[in-house]
C-alpha cells in the first residue's frame, strides 16, 4: 500500500519529522511517500499562510494519485485545504488534526490541543467544533513560532512543556494532542514525561489511511465532495483547471 | 468613500452584474470600485473552485487597499477567502453571504437560502452555522450552474422562482436569502413577485462596508486576524509574500 | 429617510446621549427623530424594569410610524420589546445590542460585552446565544448603576476601563461592545485609549436601519411577525388595542 | 397551601376553566385562588398581546403574593412575564409551558406540542429551546383561534384531533402537550381517545408548584431574580414602581 | 399512593438516609416503600459501579411494580440505569438528578451541582447535557468518597461546605444541588447556612412522582421505551428475561 | 498482536459473523479472538437488553485482558457497556458505532445509519449526538428483528435495501453506515449495489484497535476512566467486584 504524505509548507525539513513519524508506525506492506508543497509559505502560522498553501497542496495530492498513491495525508494540524483535497481526488485524504482527534476521542473524554502560535488557536478551535469534540477538547497556545520547533537553540520545546503541564492542572485533560506536525518526534518523550497519552496527529493519519484502504472505503463522490466540474481556469493558475489535475 | 468589490471567479460579466447591485444602493458619496479576478476558475462552484479563486481574489483586495478602497467586498456567495483576507488587509473585508444573513436576521425569524448546485449547499450550511443562524436559515438549491444565470436560453430562472416557491410553502419561510452573486439583478423583481422579502448579499455587503467605515470600525487585527507574519513564499506564490502585499 | 430612536426608559438625558450618538454617524439624508417612553421605569435594569418598559416603547413606535419614521430603533442595550415592536410595526426595527453583535461580527472572531449591572448579565447572554453569537461573545457587568453613567462624580466610568482592560487581558477579546446605550459618548475616548475596535449599538443600528430602508427590506409579515389581531383589550392597557395603533 | 393561578388574558371564562382543570389534581390541603387579569388583550396570539399581558399579569402576581399565596401559576401557554414575574416576587412562579415540559421529560423521550395558531408557533420554538427540550419536543399549530376553543360551533377540537394524529404518525411522537391554557379540559378525553400520554400544562404547574412549598424551596433572590431596584415609575406604569408592589 | 423508592447500591444505610428524606415530603397519603438492591456495588462511584448496579435495581423495581407501587424512584444521583428501568416497567420511573435539576429550573439560572468523586463528575455533565441544563448547571466534585458521608469522624461534609462556598464565589451559583443521595439529611442545615435555595434529589423525585401518579401520566410505552421484547436470557443472568419481571 | 472482540449478546452465530468480519480486514500479525458473552439476552433490541448485556462483556473484556489481548472491540452496534468497559480495562476499548462513525467522518459529510428495530433509534441518536455527528448522521430503523438477519426466509436483507435506498433518496445521504453487528457480512454486496461507500462498525474497530495498539495508545486512566476503586460487591454480582476482575 502507497500513502501519500504531503507538508503543505515548502520547508523540506519539516517534511523529513512528519515523514519520520508516518514511517515509524506504518504497517509492514505500507510505503510512506513524502512530498514538500513546491509553492507558498515556508510554514503555516494563520488564515493568510493557509489559504496560499492550498494550491501546492493540491498539485501534490493530484500527482500522488496518479503516482499511484492509494489514500493522502495532509500534514499539517489546521488541516490545510481538506475539503478541496477531497473534492479533487477519489482516493481518501485525512488531516491530521481529524485524525488525531479520532483516535484520542477512543482513549479519553476531556483532552487538549497544544498547539503553537495564538493566531492557530481559533482557527483550531474551529476544527474541534466541525470535528464533533466541542466541550471535549481545549485548545492551548505555548506561543511558539512554526520553525523554531526545529531550533536546538529555542526554548520553544520548554515553552510546550509547560503547556501540556498547565493542561494537566487547569484543564484536567485526559490525555493530550500535539497541535503541529513539527511536534511528531516528541511524542514518546512526552508521553513518558508526562505519564498520559499523547497523540500526534501524523502518527494517527496514517493508520486512518491504511484503515480506510484496507476497507475498500474511499471518498463520497456525491454531494459536497463531487468532483470538480470542468471549466476554464485562467491566469497564473490555469494549471489547476480539473481536467488538467484529475485522474 | 471609495468600496472594492471584488469578483473572485473569472468572469467579467458576473462583476458587472453584481458592480450594477452594489451601486444602485450604494449612498450618495459611495464610489463602487469593482474588481474581477486575474486568476482562477471562471465560476465558483464546491469546494476546488472556491479554493482556488482565493489567491487571486487576495490580489485583488491587496491592490484595492493600496489604491485607497476603505473597505472591500467578496462578491462570491461562499464567502471565499473571508478569513485570509481579513488577516491580510488593514480595512474591513465584508462577505455577501454574511452580509446577507446579518441583514435579514433584523427582519425574519425563519429564512430559506436558495443557491446554484447542490454541492454549494453543504458549503453554505456551515456559513449558516457559522454565522449563528443555525435552526433559522435553510439552504436549498435549484440545481441551475451559475453560468446558466447569464445565458438568457437557459431555465435557470424558473428553477430559481419553482425552489422559491417551495421554500414559502414547505419551510414556512418568511424571507428569502439569494444564494448567488449572479441573482443580484433579480432581486426587486422576485420581491415584487413574491410579496415577500428578497435579500441580495451584494447589496446587503454594500451597506454593511459603509456602515463600518463611517463608525470608523475596521478588523481587529489581535488574535484571529493578527497580519501575516513576514517569511518566504516560494515558487509560483512568490508574489504572495506577505510583505510584498501588506500596506 | 427619517429614522425614529426610542429610548425605552423615562430618562430624557439619556435619550439625549443616545440622539447625539445616532447623529454623529447617520448619512446626510437621514433625520434622527428622538423619543423618550411617556411611562415606566427610569432606568432598565433587570427583567422587571424591561417588561414594564415596553407598552410605552410600542406607544412610541406606532406614534412615530405613523409621522412617517421609515425605521425604528429601540435604544436599550436589552433588546426592550423587540419582538412585540416588530409584530405591531410595518417599518423594520432594530434592537441596539442586536446591531452592535451583527457590526462587531464583521471584524473579530472573540468579543467582550461590557454592560452596567450584574442582574443584566444573563439576559444579554440569552441575547447572545439568540442572536448566534454564543461561543463568540462574553458578557461582563462593571457593576455600575445605569444613571450613575450620567453622575459626572460617580466612579462609574473608571469600573467600565477596569472591565474593558480585564477584558482584553482575560478573554483574549479582539473587540469590545459597549452594552448600554448610556455608555454611547464614550466610544471614540474608549477606541482611542484600548487601541481596539470598540462597538456602540445605538451607531450601529443607526447604521442598520438605513442599510434595510435603502434595500427597501422591511420586517417579513408572515409567521412570527404577522401583525396582532384585531380584538378587545381591556382596563388601563385599553389604548393598546391594536387597531388604535397599527396604521 | 395557597396557589395562585393568574390567566394573564382578560377573559374570565377561560380562567375559570384552567381553575378547574387546576383544582382537579390540587392536593387536598391546597386551595386554587384564581385571578383573571384587569388588563390587556382578552387571548394571547403572538409576540405582540404577550408584551401587553405582562403588566396586569404581574399586578395580580403581586396582589396575590400579599394575599397570602405561597407560589404562583402563569396559565398561558407562553409562559407570559415569566422572567419578570420571578424578580418581582419572592414565592415560586411557575409558567405552564415549563412545567408541561418537565413533566413529559420524566415519561417520554420525542413530544410533540399542538398549540393553536402558527403565529405562536416559534415563540413556542424559543421555549422548547430554553427549556433545555430542543431535538426532543417539535411543536405544531392546529391553526385555531384561542377563544374558538370555547366556542361549540366551531370546528376547532376537531383540528386540534387532527393535528395529534399527525404527530403521532409523522413525528413518531411519544406523548402528546397540550399548548394552550384553554385545552386542559379535553386532557383526559384525548388520552383516551389517542392512548398516548396527554399532558396539560396547568395540571403540571399546579403539582409543579406543590412540590416547591413543599420542600421549602422559592425562587433565587441573586443573580438573574434579584428583586427589582427602588426607582421611580412614571406615567399610566406610576403604579408599577417597585416598592408599590413588592412585599 | 405508594413509591417505590430503590437505593442500587446494596448499603442499607444509605437506603435509610434516603427513605428519611423521602418521607420527609411525602403528601399525607402516600406510602414510600424503600428498597435497597441485593446484589452489586456498596457504593456507585463511576461508570463500573453504575454498571453493575442495574440488575439489582431493575429486579427491585419490577418486585416493587408487582407489589402495588404506583411509581418508583432510583435513588443515586447517576440515574443508574433509567432507560432501562422505564423500558421494563409501566409505571413511571424518575431519577434523583433528573429531578432535582427540573425543579432548580423552576428557581434558578445558573446552579452547581456538587458532587463527591471527580470520577463522577464527567458522568454528571453528561446528565446536565441530557437534560437540557447545559450552559446553566456547572458540576463540582468536593473529592469524598460516597461512604464518608457517613462516617462521623471524616471531613467529607466540611470539604461539601467548601466547594458550595466556591459555587457561590466563583460561578456565581444562584442555587446548589446536592450531587449524591448520600446527602439528603444535609438539605436543611446547608440552606440556612448560605442562604440559598438548596436541592435534595430524592425529595425532588418525590414529589415528581406524585405529580406524575396524580395527574394520571405513565411513562409512553411507544418508541424507545416500548416494553422489552420476549426472548431468552442466559447464564447468571437468566433470571431477568424479560417475561419473568415484566408485570 | 491479539485483538479481543466480545459480542455482548449470547448467540454464537452472530459472534461467528462478525468475527468472519473482523479477520477480512485485519492486518497480517493480528489475530482475532472471539468471545460471546456467557450471560443475557440473545440479541439486544432497545434499552432493556443492552443494560443486561453489560455485565457478561465487561466479564469477557475482563478475562480477555488477562489472556493477553491489547485491545477490545464490543461488536454490538449500542456500544453496549462501553464506558463501564473502559474504566475496567487498561486495554483501550473500542465501539463499533463510534468507530464506524470516525472511518465515515474521513470520507463523508452527511451519512445514514440504517438499523434495526424502532426502538433502538433513539438510542442511536445519543450516540450520534456523543460522537459529534449531530447534523451530519440520521438514524433509519428498517423494522427488522436482529436474528431475523440470519434467517434465510425473512425478507429482512430486502427491507434493509429499501432503507438505504431511501437513505440516498430522501436524505441525500453520501454514505451508508450499517448499524447492526449482525450487517457485517453484507458490507461488500452492498457496496457493490448502493455504489456509494457502505461502512461496517466491526471491520472499522478492528482497524482503530490496531491503530491504537500500534500507536502505543490506550485508555487515559485519569479522570472519568479512572480504574473502579476497590469495593465489596454482593450477591449474584459478588464475582464482579473489580480486585477480581482487573489485571
Amino acid at each position: 500500500m502507497q500513502i501519500l504524505l504531503v507538508n503543505p509548507n515548502t520547508t523540506a525539513s519539516m517534511t523529513a519529522t512528519a515523514a519520520d513519524a508516518a514511517r515509524r508506525v506504518a504497517a509492514a506492506g505500507t510505503e510512506i511517500v513524502a512530498a514538500t508543497s513546491s509553492m507558498g509559505p515556508v510554514s503555516i502560522e494563520g488564515y493568510y499562510d493557509e489559504a496560499l498553501a492550498v494550491p501546492g497542496l493540491l498539485l501534490e495530492i493530484a500527482r500522488g494519485e496518479k503516482a499511484g498513491a492509494q489514500a493522502a495525508i495532509i500534514a499539517c494540524f489546521d488541516d490545510t485545504g481538506l475539503d478541496a483535497a477531497r473534492a479533487l481526488a477519489t482516493i481518501p485524504v485525512i488531516g491530521i488534526c481529524e485524525a488525531a482527534l479520532a483516535s484520542v476521542s477512543f482513549i479519553a473524554q476531556r483532552v487538549t490541543i497544544v498547539t503553537t502560535m495564538e493566531r492557530s488557536r481559533l482557527p483550531l478551535e474551529h476544527l474541534v467544533h466541525r470535528y464533533g469534540m466541542a466541550g471535549r477538547a481545549k485548545v492551548r497556545a505555548a506561543d511558539i513560532p512554526v520553525l523554531s520547533l526545529e531550533d536546538p537553540h529555542s526554548n520553544a520545546r520548554d515553552r510546550l512543556r509547560n503547556e501540556i503541564a498547565a493542561a494537566l492542572r487547569e484543564d484536567k485533560a485526559e490525555a493530550i494532542v500535539l497541535g503541529c506536525a513539527g511536534m511528531a518526534d516528541l511524542t514518546a518523550e512526552l508521553r513518558r514525561e508526562f505519564g498520559v497519552p499523547v497523540v500526534d496527529g501524523v502518527a494517527a493519519a496514517v493508520k486512518q489511511a491504511e484503515a480506510l484502504v484496507t476497507m475498500g472505503l474511499a471518498t463520497a463522490k456525491r454531494g459536497a465532495y463531487a468532483a470538480p466540474l470542468s471549466k476554464p481556469y485562467r491566469g497564473l493558475l490555469e494549471v489547476f483547471e480539473p481536467r488538467s489535475l484529475t485522474v
